[in-house]
């Protein structure tokens, strides 16, 4: 039995709670969070506490808050030389204060508040000072994920630039489908189709090898159609700049 | 039972052909191919024509050829006054040759040879010229598709530009994340699941409330760093007008 002290009550630290009260294989101690309010639909309360010098001993600190917030929060432990580690993309693991020891326990997946995840298929990257340390995190993600991985801060970065492009843009260009076909008295239901299957098909096929459209044709009527057809400045700009970039990608075969 | 013939063998002729020999309330009188060939591996050669005189009586004629070939075919077929449609998105109706009667199918996804598709839930999006005309593509569309729709031209248009972004432009952004994997030794497997919720969340959610993200949260340090982090102007181009897009939108709340 691993004993774990989370801190954090946003997407990540209440999709966390929820993976770890499901295992058989973790105690969650307590969960620290400023708003009670936040997790208390989650564990009783006498589990939830919102100052420092009532968090207790623990195998693991999980520092699950906002990545400008985790330097700060852990410099306030009130402890020395435990196991804290961070769940963010973006932050290197030396983000966190040396008084203690250091790793970091990342899910890469988007959290949604009221949506559930199925935590066994979330890759979990994983980064540790201490050999004994990563280990321990080790078995921590795999009570809950079936991929779990060694990832250094660099790799984590570039994995984190990655996951933007593929999920936070993807949206925003579905939220431009969408627009479109308000505009146009067309339900967005009729794109979920082509969505869903245009998510499915890079499970078999390369990106490379799925790609289909005007721009990977070249077809320049087309394209000059649809830019006339745009008016909506940000639109109009981002449709020239992805249609030139997969264009410049054919050149480059 | 409704006759139809089918021009082309492409993506889309080959997957409509498939649906409809599935289908008992449809007789495939034959298809058109230059080369013979392209469909072999889907019906019997009889039933396989490359000359314009040899195509047979049929209720239906559907053209799915690429879109610049499509008024030369309508212009090619030694009849008259028969029901003509082609299935191109960015086409309007009036392309085909006026000779004949003139409507158009145009199911609403991508088309990857070699990857089957549940045809059922596939939107249809339909138009015809004559009342009449528009009840009998309807009943085919409806043979093979649960989800079928009067869509105008103009309509269409719209739908296929916001097809370009949800679906084209979306697996471009995959391919940056499949690069951004390769060149830091990551497997782009580690993606996958991300990928796949990204395109789920909009099922149950607006793609406005399910944006997350450094852009959304007006991030300027994450920002920064991975523009930082970013090397091929291309990709860095993207990520700024994207990022730069979804912050406008947030200002217009």
């Amino acid at each position: 039995m691993i004993s774990i002290v989370l801190i954090g009550s946003g997407n990540v630290a209440q999709h966390l709670i929820t993976a770890f009260l499901q295992s058989n294989e973790i105690e969650l101690v307590q969960v620290f969070s400023r708003q009670k309010g936040s997790v208390s639909h989650l564990l009783s309360s006498d589990k939830i506490v919102s100052e420092y010098d009532e968090i207790k001993v623990a195998d693991i600190y999980i520092i699950a808050v906002s990545d400008n917030a985790i330097a700060d929060v852990s410099a306030k432990l009130a402890f020395e030389n435990r196991l804290v580690v961070h769940t963010s993309g973006s932050m290197p693991m030396e983000i966190l204060n040396n008084k203690n020891r250091r790793g970091v326990f990342y899910p890469l997946q988007t959290f949604t508040k009221n949506k559930a995840v199925n935590f066994k298929e979330i890759p979990i990257c994983l980064e540790a000072e201490k050999e004994n340390d990563f280990k321990i995190i080790k078995i921590v993600a795999e009570t809950i994920s079936t991929v779990v991985q060694s990832i250094s801060s660099e790799q984590r970065k570039a994995l984190h630039v990655a996951a933007v492009f593929v999920c936070n843009f993807v949206n925003h260009l579905y939220k431009i489908g969408n627009a479109i076909c308000e505009e146009n008295q067309l339900s967005f239901d009729l794109l979920k189709p082509l969505i869903q299957e245009t998510a499915q098909k890079i499970i078999q096929l390369t990106p490379e090898n799925a790609q289909t459209g005007p721009a990977k044709r070249n077809d320049t009527a087309t394209i000059n159609s649809h830019l006339n057809f745009l008016t909506y400045e940000n639109q109009k700009a981002i449709y020239k700049l992805i249609t030139k970039s997969i264009i410049d990608d054919g050149k480059k075969l």
